[in-house]
């Protein structure tokens, strides 16, 4: 594996640019080859640019986040003291990212107005050599790399040069992109072969250097991203107080490692960087390394929700089942990271595990974060929102990760960019292309349309999934020799059938099916896929949720919220009937669950005791009632509410 | 309430000095009043005094610590950076207090002198206006009071304050009890109703400025304290970055307040000066509110083994019912602070559940902390471990909170010195005076000598408690009107029976017995507490536990290590007979539970999935085995071991 993708046309920009180009034998869809028609995703993505981007802008302003681009700029730092944290830079970059991609399927002159805007006050900013970062290396500010550990420095750079790599591959070169080569040019100078053998505290240089270096044709790039991964893990960063060196993944190299441990987004983005090295240099070794990696974190360290990282304290993976509901961190980011990681591996494996996995991530982490109207995000996922938190303030930056209400900013503000960039580069997750065929990975309402080496292909695609169970593809063009058309069937389907061109249909097992072996225009499949609610098990050494289950619907994740019980129905009381507690409700539409609870006890006693009892605790016995679960992504859009993923199983009596 | 206790004779140094001694009708008993004949507590106090006291004394002078005092005081800050946090000086602070209570009933040549030297070096380093601090208001350094949020100024004269009350209540005036007035006064001068208007990030001045007033009669301090105390809960303090001002208690005044939050040490020792406050004050208002968040914690926010704090983010304590055991922070001090707490609360209300929980948290927090040997702690206290950690460095700083290795010594130490003058000061816990009569709170073997106002009384207590069931309590010598015995019952003893002189024995309830209506000389009670193992289930709120139940055995939480298991079974996957599943051992010593698992889930198939299931996960069938507990407070003192205080129960089937 040494040269570009073999399906790939020669590289265009426009329609095919997409995030991920690694060299192999598969690609994923460019973002202007699907045009979305509505649909859970394509509505998402129209808020997105609608709201989002536009709400991000506005509050990076309001808070002198740009303005710190200014100050550098126009020589005035001495007289003004940077605003926000270290790593403020890199959301305007995520934010150019997204608004590069999003240009890249669905331009407006606004949105091209507003990249204009922003990439001249970035750019002036930039020093002569190339180095650019608003916080470092000017009057009164500590020396360039100054602090490896917490400085961001390099994983500012990163996001400068990923914006670069969405801008160049969808409309060429200009003064972002060349800015970010010099920029990258800066670091392999500084920190390359003959340079300082240092780190960033937060990897993601790595594989933003070896994308750029990918799209700019610049193994430079890839070398220095190469040497970053490698030189990971051997205790080069000073430890941080109280925080492990796992904390930032110095501890072991990532070809050694069993496992992502440390802060969650940190590991995540390493290896993502650790496949795109891997993928460069055939290293099968450090590939299968970082597979391994992924199916421990998948079998032990992962949520229901797909959501990653346990822990408040380090933002971090915890042990082995180490998954409480109520804490669960699950930052946003963590989620996007998943996604990097799981994408990467897909690319180079083929194995539909990770789209299974990144299916799960977008629905139940990604999708969770922003409000209905994209101008509020939650950053941390938790499974169980104890009490129902108070209102923010709409007008307010808020503590980054508590309280169960999505805020409109926060103090560190890395999700709402970070989900901003992979909305408006959704499209690219859809689809995998191969030499031998197209697999659909994804499924969204709309229409595929790809230049292959053989010719254009098109694809109609009319479904209402996750909320309709059937999807219906029909080939609207293909050149001769498309190959085959083959369709994702998720692990959780027990019955999903196929039909092809009117015939009867047939079941389909979980993994993938082919539909077409040769796609030819005017066939259609139609794949269905059960929806039924069902209940899901934790596994027994998941303490934390031991005598619960969930329900499921589709890849929906589904939660009770305390603002549908009854008031004689409290959220830590419940229980429900595993054996028939779960049903679709009248009209076919809402799951309910049937619950009930034990007898409140009496607390107006002789004053309360401690929470520990010396008989079994009582089995709920009261009468029972059907009660609305609410999607997961959809929770608290109704203000305020406490609640729970997984639900207390009436112990058998 | 205005003045001095009733039942307190004269204030004399020596035998009855003991840390808290507010107004009101009852008092505890002086360190020196009580001369305990080995047994648990008594070994214990011989560990801290022979060993612990050493152990911290030659660590902060390694580390430093003590060298940052020198360098004050000659002046060569300038060229040295103290070493350490920022409340590096209040572990010297509460090493003193240990030593000072030590000599207050086992002086040794080697020990006044250790604490001469300490002495000399600490006040050497004070200011001519009475500021003394190492770390603030010289060359290069902040000024006085320039982080009032996170710099630990007024903490760590808090502890000094503390040091002298153990001082100058056991052998009086001295150089260190000068400073610490002097301390007080500058304090006073800067904070007072003239003064600056603020407060410190981590309370504990309070606690201290109200006993040294005490202990001087100095009413100012007293004052001094209760601005602080009624000062604090109005946002004086400025945020810190991705914490709540709940952190530092500064979201809601004292009075206000419904229960704990923030930072368990903080908030416990916060509300240990409001008792202080309340008793002055005779205000009875604040008294309760203090009663009533000790109602609400107890009842929804602490573990079993007594320990507060659920979150290692903040240190805090988590929502109600918030109890994790694997992430359980306990942190040893929280449980001093709870001591501190409780102990107030009792003196002022004669509530023995206060010295319940007391025995609780010292058996299951305090005296989990020290190994054996006195030179290795535990800082916090989870009731879970899921793997075995790697054997710390014996002679190493340890990061401070994880891994289940008893560690000699923390970047932040704070709770070795803790342990140390908590041990060193156990006597003053053990036994109530009121006017009527004496109340045994605590058991430990020993001799009890009391100059009451009526004359001497002395009691000998013989018992092998908690190992053994039996209490006897011979009245050695008593004077006319010497009042009642009483004897508190444990709320755990189901069966408890009191005899008295050799008659029949009686039952008697939980709560307070009257052992003896008039104490005589001659006159021997003995009262019998079931050591049966027992059964406790949590609360059904507490979701981390669900399907799991304790076993305890008399006061003494006890737990599964890992060692103790044959190859065939995981901590992981084990489960009990919650039916018959407890026992006392062949030789009717050890305590055994009878435990078994389900086959172990087939891992080489085709690479792990998620740790979600479809169905039910599978009930324990195979063969049972008896396993050996541990007590909590002896985990991991044969090396690294995974452990569980709550054990899932096998599902009926």
């Amino acid at each position: 594996m040494t040269s570009a993708s073999t399906t790939s046309t020669a590289p265009r920009t426009g329609a095919a640019a997409r995030p991920v180009d690694p060299p192999g034998p598969r690609r994923g869809l460019g973002v202007g080859e699907y045009t979305l028609a509505g649909g859970f995703w394509g509505r998402r993505q129209q808020v997105n640019a609608a709201a989002s981007i536009e709400h991000c802008h506005a509050w990076m302003e309001r808070l002198g986040w740009l303005a710190n681009f200014d100050a550098v700029a126009h020589a005035t730092t001495s007289d003004r003291t940077p605003r926000g944290w270290q790593f403020a830079d890199s959301e305007v970059y995520k934010l150019l990212e997204a608004i590069a991609w999003q240009l890249g399927h669905a331009p407006t002159p606004e949105l091209e107005e507003r990249y204009d805007d922003l990439v001249t006050r970035v750019i002036a900013a930039q020093d002569e050599d190339g180095y650019l970062n608003t916080r470092f290396g000017h009057v009164g500010q500590l020396p360039r790399y100054g602090d490896l550990e917490q400085g961001h420095e390099l994983y500012c750079t990163g996001h400068l040069l990923q914006a670069a790599v969405a801008r160049v591959r969808t409309r060429g070169e200009d003064a972002l992109v060349g800015a970010a080569r010099r920029a990258a040019d800066q670091v392999c100078e500084e920190f390359g072969p003959q340079g300082r053998a240092g780190l960033c505290g937060h990897p993601e240089i790595e594989t933003a250097l070896a994308e750029l270096g990918r799209a700019l044709g610049e193994p430079r790039y890839v070398d220095q991203a190469a040497l970053f991964v490698e030189r990971r893990g051997h205790g080069t960063l000073r430890p941080i107080p109280l925080l492990s060196p796992a904390y930032f993944q110095d501890d072991v190299p990532v070809r050694e490692a069993g496992t992502w441990s440390g802060h969650a987004v940190r590991a995540l983005y390493l290896a993502a960087g650790a496949v795109d090295v891997a993928a460069e240099r055939g290293d099968g070794d450090l590939l299968d390394a970082v597979a391994r990696q992924w199916d421990a974190v998948v079998g032990r360290r992962t949520y229901l929700t797909g959501g990653m990282g346990s822990r408040h304290q380090d933002e971090g993976f915890g042990e082995d089942f180490e998954l409480p509901a109520d804490r669960a961190y699950c930052e946003t980011c963590a989620g996007v990271g998943a996604v990097m990681v799981s994408w990467r591996l897909y690319l180079q494996t083929g194995d539909v595990r990770y789209a299974e996995l990144i299916e799960r991530v977008l629905f139940n982490v990604v999708a969770v974060s922003p409000r209905s109207d994209g101008r509020a995000f939650f950053y941390s996922n938790p499974l169980h929102q104890r009490t129902a938190g108070s209102d923010v303030e709409a007008d307010a930056e808020n503590p980054r990760a508590e309280g169960g209400v999505r805020a409109p900013w926060f103090d560190v503000s890395c999700c709402p960019t970070n989900v901003a960039r992979t909305l408006a580069s959704w499209q690219t997750y859809a689809v995998g292309l191969e030499p031998d065929g197209v697999t659909l990975l994804q499924y969204a309402a709309g229409e595929i349309d790809v230049d292959l080496e053989q010719g254009v292909l098109r694809l109609r695609v009319e479904t209402d999934y996750p909320d309709a169970p059937t999807i219906t593809v029909t080939v609207l063009e293909a050149p001769p020799a498309a190959g085959a058309l083959r369709l994702r069937v998720p692990q959780w389907c027990g019955t999903a059938t196929l039909g092809r061109d009117g015939t009867a249909t047939h079941r389909v097992e979980p993994g993938l099916a082919v539909a077409l072996e040769t796609m030819a225009a005017g066939a259609t499949v139609t794949l269905t896929l059960p929806l039924d609610p069902r209940l899901t098990w934790p596994d027994p050494r998941i303490d934390a949720v031991r005598g619960t289950v969930a329900v499921e619907v589709g890849p929906l994740v589904h939660c009770l919220e305390s603002v549908e019980l009854p008031p004689h129905l409290d959220l830590d009381r419940v229980q429900v009937d595993a054996v028939a507690g779960v049903r679709r409700g009248a009209d076919g539409g809402d799951v309910e669950v049937r619950l009930t609870q034990p007898d409140r006890r009496d607390e107006s006693g002789d004053g309360p005791a401690m929470p520990y009892l010396s008989s079994s605790p009582r089995s709920a016995s009261g009468p029972a009632d059907w009660i609305r679960l609410t999607p997961y992504h959809q929770w608290a859009e109704r203000g305020p509410t406490a609640m729970r993923v997984f639900l207390p199983v009436r112990p058998s009596t």
